[in-house]
């Protein structure tokens, strides 16, 4: 630990509280922002990216990581975070981090009006924008870090896994698909159908459920916010965590599992370690070990056979109605349903990676160059078809449904099924830790399975990458087979 | 306009822009964020001040200063205001501007137990230290500037007028007081007492009031929002203008007229020229200037008996009862009452001056080192009884109550007078020249009034300093019997 190091740690933290003011004033785009505040915003935000890849490209940092030490595991990891971070950066210049977030600004602005009319042609031309800069970016990264293009964009978001390992696990989930999802669909028509929650589902008596629900999972709002948004997110600082989501009068579940997947983001941020806030080794390990962390809440305890015993009583103290309905059984039946959808984030678990797969491929075209902006919605439709049965009536139903393209994420597809499959793994490990979990989540009781993630994912921070993370908790890298004896159990059993 | 002038412009952008951030990350702490928050929240603020700060004294500002050129009247100002804006940031060493922002902090925070016990002695020596920097500052920005050390302190609240100015302005109004006080408390004893409004006034129908109402003036809720915070202000951008109010069940106006004042406020920053967006120029013209434009509203038009007439039906429409309540003599008897108190921010029009003579002459001596700290309590019970004819009970109701001179705000006070007279010479200016003004204000109709507003004041951004800003659009320079006619035609009539 020497002076070049601790001169790196002040200006780390320096770009950590400029990136925590950039999440406060993406959470307030999202959640309250009038609509004419968007293009001032996109200036903000841009003048402050600017501002902090400056601090990160200064002649002084190369200087620092080259006399730079630092001593013990945390410290060290720390160090070769900034050094990972800092050829990142310098890879690009600033005029095209710049040019990005205004671009991914405008862009996203407009998408909002192309997906309610479902107008594809409107955000065409922003996209192509939008798909040109990452191309670029890409490229640069690509020659910084010797990694593919492709590879070196997902790095941003999930370090430790490329797409090479990323490609025989969702080629083979795609195997595993065609016969699992016929023959779950099979079992489901051959028993009775569920009794459907009749509601009615004011909104606030959602909003005080969502509430109380997620402090039951853990999450304390004197550090946190419930909002609505468009798309649900979490979002704000470890300390100052801000979740989203929406309601709809005609559901009783909708908004409520939201509200558990992103209280699972919530927790992972709120257990971060305090000793390294504000440095690189003090944040989340990546989207994918994100992902895992709110699908371990929302899908694997909160859709357990254990669980579901203990909401059933809170929905129906909630919305009233006959206690039938709210039968363990029948919210079973009704929760953990397959159906073809075209929308993802509606998906069932089983079929979600399908959703994944079909964009994984075509950002991997589109960033490689082998499909254009105006090949999109017949590549879509196609890809879609192919590995649903089904083709999107509209682009607002294909194409258009996400923001994440509009916004400029390439490559972070991947890690909503790389964070299902290691879910599946961590949930069957910390099952192995703590034989009482799932008789305390049938309780309410999310003690036992939030302890074993703090100590074993939330306070490990970002000192391992995603294989390595998983190996240190589950002692092995991930093993998709864990996901799929997770969907065989819950869908295939006769 | 050379190449070294373009540089300063795109660095005064970026300047501004983190101004803009740090205005949404202060409407949010005030606005909407849990109370775990506000430690990052403090960090995130001082670190977009300390980048702000090195953006603006880095050793190429002083160079590009010194080679700019800019032509026509904008552009000039707006290098003059860069040249002004740059003297003033590198006249304070570093370490007395850190010491003051601690000192500021500890004081502040004792200030908060002072006022609760009334117990000036408890804050004295954290106010002998933020006086004693105030001093230190005041005399390295006189070096600087060539003013007066008050005037330059004055000067970073309000360009264009000082203490030689608004002392004889002052002198005279105490004078007028001292006659136009018992009149017209003797006019109001003579009169009927007032029927009050009775209630009850829910806090939804005051909100949808408060909302219609501020759309009225002329503030739209695409570029604007309307919240709730403990101390109502006027945050955020031109074009995200973010304005709060508190309710209360037990008033009708209390929000609503709050909520014309931060409208009069959120009209200047949307009206601010769009072609200066983000320049020195393109800000509005200082403190005083925005105060006029919130009274302006708030007090002038809002209280006129062309605008009670169209308010009364609405108000009866929110909150139902009898007619007779709201008839526009009743309404002008309740909300344009004479009332001596030791509260300034529950002052009348005719009163608040006197609070703020005493604020300005006490602060003045205090800077130049005539008082000392401790003679505080006993200077201003004499000037409050000499001023008002009584006597605070206890320091809570006298020097404790305002925040400001405790968190290191010196010079500021005045604005709130030289405010209230530019909005009464405004109003005048804008009734000669658009004779409808009164007829449209009694339908609700704010136009003629916005537009002369925009044009004379809002549309002029900060090219012209205060005293130039009236002339310009008044024809003379502040002229306080404007606001001695208008409180002779509203309180001294018979």
């Amino acid at each position: 630990m020497n002076a070049a190091y601790h001169r790196l740690k002040a200006r780390f933290a320096r770009i950590a509280l400029l990136g925590e003011s950039q999440a406060m004033l993406h959470w307030d785009a999202a959640a309250v922002m009038p609509p004419g505040g968007a293009a001032a915003r996109g200036e903000q935000l841009a003048a402050l990216s600017g501002l902090s890849h400056e601090l990160l490209t200064a002649p002084q940092v190369a200087e620092d990581l080259a006399e730079a030490t630092a001593e013990g595991e945390w410290e060290g990891a720390n160090l070769a975070l900034m050094r990972q971070t800092h050829r990142r950066a310098t890879a690009l210049p600033t005029a095209l981090v710049e040019a990005t977030a205004r671009a991914n600004a405008a862009c996203e602005a407009v998408w909002r009006r192309a997906r309610a009319q479902s107008d594809f042609a409107l955000v065409a031309p922003a996209l192509k924008e939008v798909v040109r800069l990452q191309r670029e970016t890409a490229a640069a990264l690509a020659g910084a870090t010797g990694l593919s293009p492709y590879d070196a964009l997902m790095e941003g978001y999930q370090r430790g896994i490329g797409a090479s390992d990323v490609e025989p696990i969702f080629a083979a989930y795609e195997q595993f698909l065609q016969q699992a999802l016929p023959q779950a669909e099979a079992i489901q028509a051959s028993r009775p159908a569920p009794r459907p929650l009749t509601g009615p589902f004011p909104v606030p008596a959602q909003q005080a459920l969502c509430r109380a629900m997620a402090e039951r999972v853990g999450l304390d709002f004197d550090h946190a916010r419930l909002d609505e948004s468009t798309h649900p997110f979490c979002g704000g600082t470890p300390t100052d965590v801000r979740i989203t989501t929406r309601y709809s009068a005609d559901s009783a579940a909708q908004a409520l599992f939201g509200v558990l997947h992103e209280t699972g983001h919530a927790l992972y941020e709120r257990g971060l370690p305090p000793a390294f806030a504000h440095q690189p080794v003090g944040e989340a390990a990546g989207m994918a070990a994100h992902e895992s962390q709110s699908l371990i809440i929302e899908m694997q305890a909160c859709r357990s056979d254990a669980f579901l015993r203990f909401i059933g009583p809170q929905l129906q103290a909630s919305f009233g109605g006959g206690a039938e309905a709210y039968d363990p059984a029948n919210l079973a039946a009704l929760w953990r349903r397959v159906e073809r959808g075209f929308i993802r984030v509606d998906a069932d678990e089983l079929t979600y990676p399908a959703h994944v797969i079909l964009r994984f491929r075509l950002e991997r075209a589109l960033i490689g160059g082998e499909l254009e902006v105006e090949g999109i919605p017949a590549a879509w439709n196609e890809g879609f078809t192919h590995l649903l049965g089904l083709t999107p009536p509209d682009d607002a139903r294909g194409c258009l449904q996400d923001i994440h393209w509009y916004d400029g994420a390439f490559g972070y597809f991947p890690s909503y099924t790389l964070g299902a499959m290691a879910a599946a793994q961590l949930m069957r490990a910390a099952r192995g830790a703590e034989p009482g979990l799932d008789a305390a989540l049938a309780k309410g009781d999310f003690t036992p399975l939030r302890d074993w993630l703090r100590k074993a994912v939330h306070g490990q921070g970002s000192r391992l990458g995603f294989q390595d993370l998983l190996r240190a908790a589950t002692g092995k890298p991930l093993d998709p087979s864990d996901f799929t004896e997770h969907l065989r159990g819950r869908y295939l059993a006769a």
